[in-house]
């Protein structure tokens, strides 16, 4: 580590040799990977980008140009190099730094990201604020070859390629990976571009010695091809400059085609070809294993868990996918790109003609939902809480609008720990209840959840199931598809006075902070609809209502018992838990919930101060 | 009208000769023109696309096969041809036919549609449930060259483009047009595709009498240039046979080539060129004007307003706009494609170097913005409140997460009247409102937008201005630039016992009613923050609380009200006014308010319901 010791900004970087690069590229790749079995956290894509890093910041005169990361977990080399190798070792942890860039961590980042393919998007608003501003510098778009099949990245391509004064580069780091294994047109495309030089042999042809009406042939088959009606690659047709691919573990190609490229005015596409995982063997037998490992042993590897973990509702979920598909060969399963998230890995294995992984493509995802929908099939769509968010309008139209049965299955619903304010699913609740037609649910336990998955299943409209990451309490889950009857609480304890009426996950930090109050406890189930009779029958024998939710408290589950309060015209005293109004940082979410007063000690805390 | 008088269904359609046909696609032309004369409604898009109605439902065994016209503001001579000739002078009205397809309308309206670029995935959904079920129905898209710039069509494409055993075509319908001009990379490649035949020139050079070392060169490059890795067009790059682009006028180009395709198996494009309001010379010499006109005189055409009418919420925010970029040098305006819809004309004819229409792109628009904003400049996003909900998760994750200094102007708040329930932007403050760090206003009038816009175009963090289609109520408009106090209501009248707490376009109804009952009325102003003080002061001095808003009351103002007493342990009877939880169809706005109580006398009779 005696190079890497001495880079504390790309200043001291750009003092290197060209050849200190290349070992500077293999200390920071070791100190990746000792650095990630130690804290977790993103390793795959992260060796796939130290070379690329090194040569950016090499090239481009970081702060003053812009690096905009897409996706942003494959940014620890660029930490490392930005001054914060030191605390690398607080990676994702509470108060430590943050696994995907953030502009308040450091000048160096210069975008927020972590939901995929808004990269170009920035990039082309800094380089467009550097145009009207009069400033040279440049701005870089970093983007994976998953990432670029989101619409978005087309959206701000087909923007930007009409631009040809503006200093923009979209750097395409082509590793033919999502998470999950690639998928769709582009890739196939892709494939095309890197396996044939076709292209190129073509136009050497015309170099060779040929009789000169053959020449004249190739030239004019040469400028057609080539900016007349047929560009040589896709990224051309958008009007962007295209370069390469290039081999992006070999800095003796980056660094002279990034010196080129940087004198170049327009839109440029550098096509980057990496491997996920470079340079640790082991990731890269297993891209998709070492993706996002927890601790490890660098010399031995991931080892399977030994003891039998409880079940997380991811796996609830994709237990129960498997057996409902087995029920009822109607059932379609689909996933944007997050078949190992999600749950879906034994699903595809099992009943692959009914299972499919759109692609990063998440308003799609909802929409092609629909289309099956209309045709009598019964789609789950399998879907992050916040990827939702991508895809909203179209559940309002594609879905709710037309009353179309589609299931939908949100994991990492509230927060989510290690990844921070970008993963944590706080505001579906808000943003699902106020949708006319909408079915949303939020299980207590893992039992309840498989319960919940049925229901909305069978339910003939739009259902949502929102449950958290990671593992729930330990219930035993019942083998039979039974289901839950829509819009019914069940009421957990008995208790005087004060009635806690809590939504998923909160149900049990709620028992239990109920057993010192003596409260009575309800398990809201549905959020809408929302149990009218058994909240006025709480109303009428308690003194007190506190709502609990693992969510936004503006416009989520306790609001939706503060408006049926009032409809009922029942005033009582009540107490909206929920997650507070700012964004939570990443941390333990053990720690976090406690910081938000959601375990059972803040509910019971919160509720002596207010009413007792 | 003799032929057009014969066609009942589809099906009667296809018993015409092909001659017939021609005929009838004139008495259909003027019988749209005619009906829209009378009703109002789309004109342009929907001269454009009568021949290839004809075409797809006389080659196509609708409703069998399956048409998804996307945008769907173009299938008036869809639904002429579909059994709702007599019912076309009801169109956009209460009670009458939705201006956009509609599942419960038609079993020829497959897919509902109105927001841009779905229909590649819903047709995608079909095509594949087909497969599923061993069905050889088709699934057609028709999807025009503005909607093909969305992210989400190519979402769709990539998607669909390695399904090689569906039936599935996309018709794209090229006529250089969003509702605005176009703009863009794509559109500039879809004119060269156009303006060359080069390819096709390209190819006849092999045909001609060369010598056969010059054939075997010319073979070789058609291998490459066709399929390898050069393929003719992006769609092609795409995994789809491209066909085109071919006359959309021209029934005996249309037919024949319609009819080859439906042999061919797998996803299909097919190049279709058409002209909005062909056949209506007013309509072509200025198919902007004629895009979505109210009635008119078909001889006389569209003439301009005599009277000043008053200034609509569009009219206000465009002239902010003009004087804020003259007063600061750092405004950029931004619009989605809307520039006359958002009232953008005179920005970008007087500030042309800060405007930028970025092409059909929400979720581009908005981290776009993020991008600008990060360099110090100042971002005004004009943006319809229902097409904000296509970039929900980047103004989460990309604006407010990062607290960037972006000002939302969403227009069409509240109901709109004719265009239904798609466009109506019921939802708005209950989903904005549950994101940390956004501000969120609505003006109760004219005067009180232009301060708000201000207030929040000068806010340093994420600001949203919602405000309804059309007029306000005529309140004079101070030329000066001020500004409001975040987070400040405002007592409109001091009355007794019932106070309510209006936002946005019902202050005014509000205040109406309340001169009757006697009635407290505030104007709230903000969503977000709330007014707690005020809140805590009204609730102490009145005897029952009524809030109101053109809105959802799921999660809205009202309940943020309800939070806010809760919060501060004040219970109080409480009534939240709003719209009904269920999607309100298309009708006279007036009309539809009074349906749903939102007006002074409905918001008179709810409170004497239930307090007096």
């Amino acid at each position: 580590m005696s190079l890497l010791t001495t880079i504390n900004s790309p200043a001291d970087l750009r003092q290197l040799s060209r050849p200190q690069l290349v070992s500077l590229a293999d200390e920071l790749r070791e100190y990746v990977i000792n650095s990630v079995s130690k804290t977790g956290g993103h390793l795959s894509s992260n060796l796939g980008t130290v070379e690329l890093t090194i040569a950016l910041h090499y090239v481009f005169n970081t702060p003053e140009d812009r690096l905009v990361w897409d996706v942003g977990h494959q940014t620890y080399p660029h930490k490392i190099l930005t001054g914060r190798r030191d605390q690398m070792h607080s990676l994702r942890q509470l108060d430590g730094i943050s696994g995907f860039p953030r502009r308040s961590e450091s000048e160096y980042d210069t975008f927020g990201t972590a939901h995929s393919s808004t990269s170009i998007s920035a990039a082309l608003g800094m380089a467009l604020a550097a145009r009207t501003k009069g400033e040279s510098r440049h701005a870089v778009a970093i983007i994976g070859d998953g990432s670029m099949t989101a619409g978005m990245a087309f959206e701000a391509m087909n923007n930007a390629g009409v631009y040809d004064d503006i200093n923009m580069l979209v750097v395409l780091n082509d590793n033919d990976m999502s998470i999950s294994p690639p998928v769709g047109a582009l890739n196939r495309y892709l494939a095309r571009l890197m396996s044939g030089k076709f292209y190129a042999a073509a136009r050497n042809v015309g170099k060779s010695v040929l009789p000169s009406p053959m020449l004249e042939l190739a030239r004019r088959f040469e400028e057609h091809a080539k900016g007349m009606i047929v560009p040589a690659t896709m990224f051309e047709e958008f009007g962007f400059n295209y370069i390469g691919p290039i081999d992006g573990h070999d800095l003796e190609s980056l660094i002279p085609t990034l010196q080129n490229i940087k004198n170049l005015k327009g839109p440029q596409f550098l096509h980057v070809v990496t491997k996920k995982g470079q340079g640790y063997k082991l990731a890269e037998a297993d891209p998709i294993l070492y993706h996002g490992p927890g601790k490890f042993n660098p010399e031995e590897g991931i080892k399977p868990a030994t003891t039998a973990a409880k079940k997380t509702y991811t796996q609830v979920f994709g237990d129960w996918l498997c057996d409902m598909a087995a029920a009822d060969d109607k059932l379609i399963g689909i996933t944007p790109a997050m078949r190992e998230g999600s749950g879906m890995v034994e699903f595809e294995q099992r009943f692959p003609k009914r299972y499919y992984d759109v692609g990063i493509a998440e308003q799609h995802s909802v929409t092609f939902a629909g289309g099956l929908a209309t045709e009598g099939l019964k789609p789950v769509l399998a879907i992050y809480s916040t990827f939702l968010q991508r895809g909203y309008d179209q559940l309002i139209h594609d879905i709710a609008l037309q009353n179309l049965d589609v299931t939908f299955a949100l994991d990492r619903a509230g927060l989510v720990g290690a990844d921070g304010a970008t993963h944590a699913g706080n505001y579906d609740l808000a943003y699902l209840r106020c949708i006319p037609n909408m079915v949303v649910m939020a299980p207590s336990d893992e039992n309840e959840c498989r319960q919940m998955l049925s229901t909305g299943y069978h339910y003939p409209g739009p259902a949502a199931i929102r449950y958290p990451r990671g593992a729930g309490i330990g219930a035993v889950i019942q083998q039979e598809l039974s289901q839950l009857t829509i819009g019914t609480a069940e009421l957990k304890r008995q208790g005087k006075n004060i009635a806690i009426l809590a939504f998923g996950s909160m149900v049990h930090p709620a028992l239990k902070a109920a057993e010192t109050l003596d409260a009575t406890v309800v398990n809201m189930r549905f959020v809408k609809p929302i149990d009218n009779a058994m909240i006025a029958e709480i109303a009428n024998s308690h003194d007190a209502i506190v709502t609990i939710e693992e969510g936004c408290t503006m416009g989520g589950g306790g609001s939706a018992i503060a408006e049926a309060l009032a409809a009922a015209g029942l005033s009582k005293p009540l107490m909206i838990l929920g997650l507070p109004d700012r964004f939570v940082d990443h941390g333990d979410p053990g720690l976090l919930l406690a910081q938000c007063g959601l375990n059972a000690e803040g509910i019971e805390a919160s509720i002596r101060q207010r009413f007792l």
